[in-house]
C-alpha cells in the first residue's frame, strides 16, 4: 500500500522559530513531529525528551524535528501562547513549536483531526518526500526510533553521517 | 538550637480539600510540605512523585502532606488556579494543596518569603509539636527522607505502624 | 506477637572484614543483612545498591549493614570465595560480607535455612536488642526502608542524627 | 578512509549456540559484537540489556547480535565455562555468547587483542560485507545504536522491514 501524503499543518502560532515553518517547505528532510500537550504527563516525562534527543543526535540537513501543541482538554490551563512560552522555557525545549488550530466546532485541534490521531503524545514521521510514514500513539523505544528515523534518512540515495 | 515555630501558612485558595487547612489544626501530627511550581521541572520529575509516596506510605494519623504553589515566575502561565486544577487533575495528585499568597510588592509569595525559600521544590518538615525541623531546597533521597519522617512520626514516645 | 531472637550467622568466611561478626558482638545496634548471590540479578541491580544507600545513610554507631552470601543455586560458579571477591571489587561493596555455610544435606545453606528465606534477594532487619523484627523477599521501597531502619534506631530512647 | 575487515573471531567454546560461528559465515547480515565480562558493572547494568533489546528489535535476517566474553580479569571468577553458563541463565541472555581466546602471554584474550580493545563494554559493528565499521567502548545511546544498525542494514540496497 502506498503511503499517503502527510496532511498540512493548521496553525495558529510558532515559537521557537521566526518563520512558520510548512512541510512543503521542508520537503527534502526526514520531518519528525511530536504532538503533545504541556499538562500531558507521558509527554513531558517521555515523549518530549525523547524528540529533543532526536534533536540532538540528527543533522538538521537531514531531519527537522517539530512540536505540535494539539490542546484538546483543559484549554484554559493550556491554551494561551503565555503559558505555552513559559512551558518551553523550563523545560528547555528550542526546538521550533506550532499551536495547533482549535476547531471551530470544539472538539480536537484541526491538525490533529486530520491525521486522526488518538491522543498524546502522538509521534509523527514524514519522508523526505512529504509522505506519511509513522504514526504512533503512546510510548516508543528509542533503539526503534532510531532505526526508523534513519531508515528515511538514508531513502532516496542519501548517506547518513557517522553518529557513534 | 532550638527550633522554631513553622511560620502560618498564607493561602488565598486550596484545592483537593473542601476547608483550609492551618499548622494549628494539623498540631499532633508530622507535616510534609511540598513547595513547588507546575512548570517546575524537578518539582515535576521529583519533588512531587515523592512526596506522593510520602502519602501512600505513612498513615495519615501521623503525617499529613500537603502541596504548597508557591507560584513566583511565569505568572501568567501558573498563576491561575484553572492551571492549578487542570495540572493537578492530570498529574493524579489528591493530597490537599495550597496556592501561596501573592505578595502585594510582587516577588515571591507570602509562605515562600516567610520560610525564606530559595526556590522550588522545597520539601519542608514540621513536627508534630508545630517545630520547622527540616527545610531542603532541591533533591532529596527517598531513603533519608523516609528517614527524617519517621524519626518525627516517633518523638512523644509515639510508635510507629509497620511499614515494609 | 513479640517478636523472636534473629538466629546466629553460620559462616564459613568473612570478606571485608579483619574479624568475623557475629550478632551478639553487634547487640546495642540496628543490623541491615542483605541476603543475596552474585548472580541474582535483582540482588545486583536493586538489593545491593540499596544496602549499600543504607550504609551511606546511616552511621556506624546506629546501623550495621551486612551481606550475606546464600548460595542455594549454580555452586560451581558462584560458590568460591574467589569469584564472590572479584565481584565485591567490581561492585565496590565494601561492608562487611559473610558466606552462608553449605548444607552438609545440599540444598540452601545453613542461614538461609534458619531464617527460613524463600529466595534473593532478602533482606532483614535486626533490632538493638537482637530481635528479627523484619524479613523482607524482593524488593522493598526506599522511603518504606529508610522509615523502618529509622524507627529501629529511634527505639530505646535513642536520638536519631540528622540525615537530610 | 576505507574500512578494513573485521578480525576473525578467535574463540575456545561457544554458548547458546549448536555450531560455533564465524564472521565469514555471516557475511550478508550485520554483526553486532557485545565484548563484555561478567563482572563488569557496565556490561551488566547497560551494554548487555542494550544488546538484548537489539536482538529482539532486528530480523534475525538482518541482524546477529553476539555476546564475546573477554575475560582478562578475576580469571579464576569469570574464566569458567561453568561461570558464563550460569550468568547467562540468569540474565536471560538467549544470543549466541563466545569464549574469546586466552592469549598464551597472558594479558588480553586474543579477539581482544585483534580488535585493540580498550576494556569492556566494547560494541562492534559490521556491515553486510564484512567490514569493521564501529567499535565503541562504554555507553551507546539506544537512539544512536539504532540509527548506526539501520544504515548497516540499508546499504547495499536492502530495505528494512517496519519496526515501529
Amino acid at each position: 500500500m502506498k503511503p499517503k501524503q502527510a496532511p498540512a499543518l493548521q496553525t495558529t502560532d510558532w515559537l521557537n522559530t521566526d518563520n512558520p515553518l510548512t512541510l512543503d517547505a521542508l520537503r527534502g528532510k526526514v520531518v519528525v513531529i511530536e504532538a503533545f500537550q504541556m499538562l500531558c504527563p507521558g509527554c513531558v516525562s517521555h515523549g518530549l525528551p525523547q524528540v529533543l534527543r532526536v534533536a540532538q543526535t540528527f543533522s538538521r540537513d537531514d531531519v527537522a524535528v517539530i512540536g505540535l501543541h494539539t490542546v484538546f482538554e483543559h484549554h484554559k490551563a493550556q491554551g494561551t501562547k503565555d503559558a505555552l512560552e513559559a512551558f518551553l522555557h523550563e523545560y528547555k525545549i528550542t526546538f521550533p513549536v506550532a499551536i495547533d488550530a482549535p476547531s471551530e466546532k470544539g472538539g480536537v485541534p484541526k491538525t490533529m483531526a486530520a491525521y486522526q490521531m488518538q491522543g498524546t503524545p502522538t509521534l509523527i514521521l514524514i519522508d523526505r518526500q512529504g509522505y506519511l510514514r509513522k504514526q504512533k500513539f503512546g510510548m516508543a523505544q528509542d533503539l526503534v526510533l532510531g532505526a526508523e528515523i534513519m531508515a528515511l534518512v538514508g531513502e532516496g540515495g542519501f548517506t547518513h553521517r557517522t553518529l557513534l
